[in-house]
């Protein structure tokens, strides 16, 4: 497969860096071609501002939206958001590689996010009226393809469990895995986190890159997080809520928008 | 009171600025102090990296939590991070407003949080060992005062129902107010968000602007999300898993971490 490494650290020496490091030459042992997008080095922009969309007249009024649409229409978003969506083209799998900060990840990123994701390229694709909203969640341009989260945590394990203070990591990524990457069609598969990273040893890297080695050799074949299709026929259009008794009873939140087991 | 309002809308003449300016002008007929931080305006650089830590020795590898210490207790962050934690310090009660970009606030905004929210200010605040783990989660630097989102979505409320696609916003926002206003010690009050807001008249705002007048106005009195504290006994140290049998019965995910209702 085409792999796409999406990363976003500040630090070249860092253990995110290392863990990127035994990501990228695991998957190359596999025989896949990877290319990395090390957001920090490229200096990547993060904030959407009208420089964005050099084809907006400069007396208009910036409507985000609107904006993008246009300039991805017409091919006029700026070079550096071309350039990251052709690498989205060329990938058959994304990997977004972060340290959760503030239980998400680091703003560069999310201007990653907030800039490439053009509407008409990852939103707004297909058909949005009354009896049809769109071809997203598990449809759109990136339908057939695959993605997966690494994210390292200074906290333990136990805090980010299903009764932990900061919430089930699951449900901390839920916005990520589905809202971002699920929603223009990947398939998302579970995510990679490392814990505690930092308090680490040579015996405790050892540990986690066998693991992330073991993860990235079965990128074709780990089973995705089973989230249900909006247009799957669960959801009730154009309200897209949940039609009852669709879930097993008892659930709750997030966790309804997967298919249940079996 | 003395109120902070972070803002992030790259559009002077959005709705979101018009919707500030509702805030504003409801917030001082109530007799309240305002300051405003108009990030676009104040060009706000959203990335951490070395440049916020100027007294980090070139050669030294960044470590981010380490350096933002050694940073804060020198008094040697950047101008523009003092500046707003100042304003922080000043301010009885914040709010920061955005519109939601991919389910959570934009680059920008998520840049101040990274940048200001410095370990020994808003985390690392208290003794950390296996038998305290740290003032945090109603207690901190901002214990005592207030905090609120205001926030805008181009989705229908629906959406963002307990049934909802987009899974329900009071889950999708859990990680902001839980995760960044409680976590340094803010009393958080429930968000006031705008649905379908590409889609507005003149009706529409003189409506939406009105519920905000309403929720400006009562600013001190509105009863807060009763998220537990970490400290109150509630949570194992320092697993900081929640104590069984704490809940009623079937509370699932984040909710496990309110205080149950009488």
């Amino acid at each position: 497969m085409k792999v796409l490494i999406v990363f976003a650290h500040p630090e070249p020496e860092s253990l995110n860096a290392a863990l990127r490091d035994v990501a990228i030459a695991s998957l190359q042992e596999a025989g896949h071609e990877v290319q990395v997008s090390d957001l920090y080095a490229m200096n990547w922009k993060p904030s959407v501002d009208r420089a964005d969309f050099p084809a907006l007249d400069p007396g208009e009024r910036l409507k985000v939206g609107a904006a993008s649409h246009a300039g991805f229409v017409q091919g006029a978003l700026t070079a550096d958001v071309k350039a990251e969506q052709e690498k989205l083209r060329w990938a058959d799998m994304l990997i977004l590689q972060f340290p959760l900060w503030w239980y998400t990840m680091p703003a560069i990123l999310k201007g990653w996010v907030d800039r490439v994701y053009a509407y008409g390229f990852a939103y707004g694709v297909g058909e949005h009226s009354d009896r049809y909203w769109g071809e997203r969640f598990g449809e759109g341009t990136m339908a057939g393809k695959r993605a997966m989260l690494i994210v390292t945590a200074g906290g333990w394990a136990e805090h980010y469990s299903e009764r932990g203070v900061n919430g089930p990591i699951d449900d901390l990524l839920f916005p990520i895995n589905h809202g971002i990457l699920y929603y223009p069609g990947y398939t998302v598969l579970p995510p990679f986190v490392g814990y505690r990273i930092d308090r680490f040893n040579d015996a405790r890297f050892a540990q986690m890159a066998e693991a992330l080695r073991e993860r990235m050799r079965s990128i074709d074949t780990t089973a995705p997080i089973a989230y249900r299709q909006q247009n799957g026929g669960d959801y009730v259009i154009p309200t897209l809520e949940l039609k009852p008794d669709r879930e097993e009873a008892g659930t709750r939140g997030f966790a309804l928008h997967l298919t249940p087991a079996g």
